[in-house]
């Protein structure tokens, strides 16, 4: 263990890191619409690496794997080369983990029994397991210390206050935030340590979050899993191979705002804390109602299978609708928003109890957009003050962050086009 | 979905719940060495079933599964015939889930849409898992309120204080212990939340607890995992293997104490909080000294393979032991204590960050024995006094509690030995 790096695979003999699931990045730019193609980045098997490099970001489209750790970050240094430099460091330390390899040497730390280990060691033996490293930069780290107030996105405005939420704000925000998406949570926890440990005296950690259980599907390839609450999740979500609605919906084009977000996208952060023994204790006949959907097979209460078109405007015997005024699944469809539309990669989550008897748990809504101004705003905005399911949630935290175009290659980094 | 209970096998056509890992449970009782067979209680993938019945509970000797989540209970009714009508309705329950079905019926709740389903539902289309339900009861529940005082273990007496813990009693103790091991976290946190929901007006949680990445290995089949500080845990772990290791040092004999807990064991937990970012801080050969290993491959700092038997005599040029006096590997063990032995099943965790810039993180430890007041106390004392990583760890939580024998059949309940 002494001399160069570690590397998982040499130490362990896995073999050559081969990228399984291949890039298919599009060279078809068009004015006005660049890098609309998809890198079709996903991991072949549960443990083969996914491909980094790719003019967008990967853990975006990926089909979502099945854990989770998000991190924010607040920046501490006071120089703009220093927090570049940083960038630089993570990002060639995200290209040596997502391909299963140890988070690298990168300067004075590393190759001596004398110096404290370049690599933490906890992920040594694993495979990549589709780990993606997925960076974006929140409102705060515009505001003037590093010289970025001209070049805020007026889509990254701050999201309003909505009724109902109950923000706490030390879990709320940040200046960057990183979010690990991997099949084992030690990879992926393995990950987000390793950047905060580079990111030593830099940055710190504002909050972070792990996750089980995605519950959005981001493809067709995927089946739609359960939140919480036991239903199926996200049925209706965009997912990679909808090229053309991922073009309108998620991926910021040229024109839209500053052109260092261009092939970039826009997240917003919810932690959605559930009343889990409140909604378990609620008829089956009211759950359903709540969500219009059946809860075995996740059909609108007008159809039979999962993916039927809900009926909005059928009614019942009585002459009400069938599916209710406040019905989330009413409340959340593009039609009652213009078409809008998001691409979600929530977490469940559990963070133990409460102190009051109650599971902590919920869900760790992400969902990336084109324009949260006109996508999850609005969306927001109606469910905040109409949806059912209000009585058995709150939101609990928020974040918004402008996500940058991917690198490109290994002389690009994190944030280039923002700093260079 | 009206009508009996959910079957998650019957609603998905996943086909029967055939029992994999085959229970070859002992017949051989002899006089004064009870139950001491082991039942072979391991899934053959990580998506069968563990079988429920046999004579000790399973998720103690059972291939340690990947994922954890721990709950303890108070109990809030003073009825007793109230807590052992709880403790059937689990039974009954745990049973079912173990084999990838839903939490079941029982009682008035379910089967009708005006009532709440007899499930919450995230499960649903999810395999077993390799989930394990194992039971324990803490001090705390033979305090007078259930006519138990007189029914208490000696081996169950309260733990000493160890010099440098901070105890938090918040997640410390409690009457009633369930710990869910499945490969799925989705699937372990399900069954626990079943278990409260079930449990609701009878008992509350005080605290849960999940985990990841196991950090002990129980058979031999497994390789040895890695903890968060990167090294190879539980390398000298009690295995299911070593069948008479597991009576002497595991399973409580005919003659221990009382006979309720003939064919049970002990369980310590701990929860360990690592600080990281110092510990990443350590040189390489300064982590390796603490530990007295390699953290590549996990040898003793006197050998050259992870199961070498460490050479505490040997010295170095210099004169001074190789592994040093206050070395980890040296203070843990077995001849540091005159042989005591422990079942580590112990798990990783993250709980986010702590407000001050670092990960909230460590180790949830979790031992099996036979008598605590022969092996983890002594083991413990002096760990906690000369120990040299120490320096790098905190204890915040503690429990202990005595685990029945397993639940024989369908007819027998968790906790029959003790209330019956």
């Amino acid at each position: 263990m002494s001399g160069a790096g570690i590397s998982r695979r040499r130490l362990f003999g896995l073999g050559a890191a081969g990228v399984a699931g291949v890039a298919a990045v599009g060279a078809g730019a068009v004015a006005g619409r660049s890098l609309i193609e998809e890198p079709v980045a996903h991991a072949a098997t549960a443990s083969d690496p996914v491909p980094f490099y790719g003019p967008h970001q990967a853990g975006v489209t990926t089909p979502a794997q099945d854990r989770l750790h998000f991190v924010a970050f607040d920046v501490i240094t006071k120089e703009k080369a220093e927090l570049v430099e940083l960038l630089q460091e993570w990002t060639a330390a995200a290209a040596r983990m997502t391909q299963g390899k140890d988070a690298g040497t990168f300067g004075a730390v590393g190759g001596s029994p004398e110096a404290p280990p370049d690599d933490t060691g906890e992920a040594l033996g694993l495979p990549a397991s589709g780990l993606t490293l997925t960076v974006g930069f929140g409102p705060s780290l515009f505001d003037g210390r590093f010289g970025l107030a001209g070049r805020k996105p007026p889509a990254l405005a701050d999201l309003p206050a909505f009724p109902g939420e109950d923000l706490q704000p030390e879990i709320s925000g940040g200046d960057i935030c990183v979010q690990a998406c991997a099949h084992d949570p030690q990879v992926a926890v393995h990950a987000i340590r390793n950047l905060a440990r580079i990111g030593f005296g830099k940055v710190s950690v504002r909050y972070s979050q792990l996750g089980f259980g995605r519950t959005s599907s981001t493809s067709r390839s995927q089946a739609t899993p359960r939140n919480l609450m036991g239903f199926k999740d996200g049925t209706n979500n965009l997912k990679l191979e909808d090229t053309a609605m991922l073009r309108d919906h998620l991926w910021v084009a040229s024109g839209d705002g500053p052109a260092w977000m261009d092939g970039g996208t826009y997240l917003v952060t919810r932690k959605i804390r559930m009343h889990v023994e409140t909604w378990d204790r609620a008829p089956l006949a009211e759950q359903e109602a709540i969500f219009g959907r059946d809860k075995g097979k996740g059909a609108p209460l007008t159809g039979h299978g999962e993916f039927d078109p809900p009926d909005f405007a059928k009614k019942g015997p009585d002459g009400t609708p069938v599916i209710a005024g406040n019905a989330h699944v009413r409340l959340a469809h593009p039609d009652a928003h213009g078409g809008a539309r998001l691409l979600r990669r929530g977490y469940n989550f559990v963070d133990g109890s409460d102190g009051l008897g109650r599971l902590d748990a919920g869900l760790f809504f992400m969902a990336y957009q084109r324009d949260p101004r006109k996508q999850f705003v609005p969306i927001q905005r109606m469910l905040s003050q109409k949806d059912a399911l209000n009585e058995y949630i709150k939101h609990v935290s928020s974040g918004l962050f402008a996500c940058p175009p991917g690198v490109v290659d290994g002389g690009d980094y994190w944030g280039r086009t923002l700093f260079a």
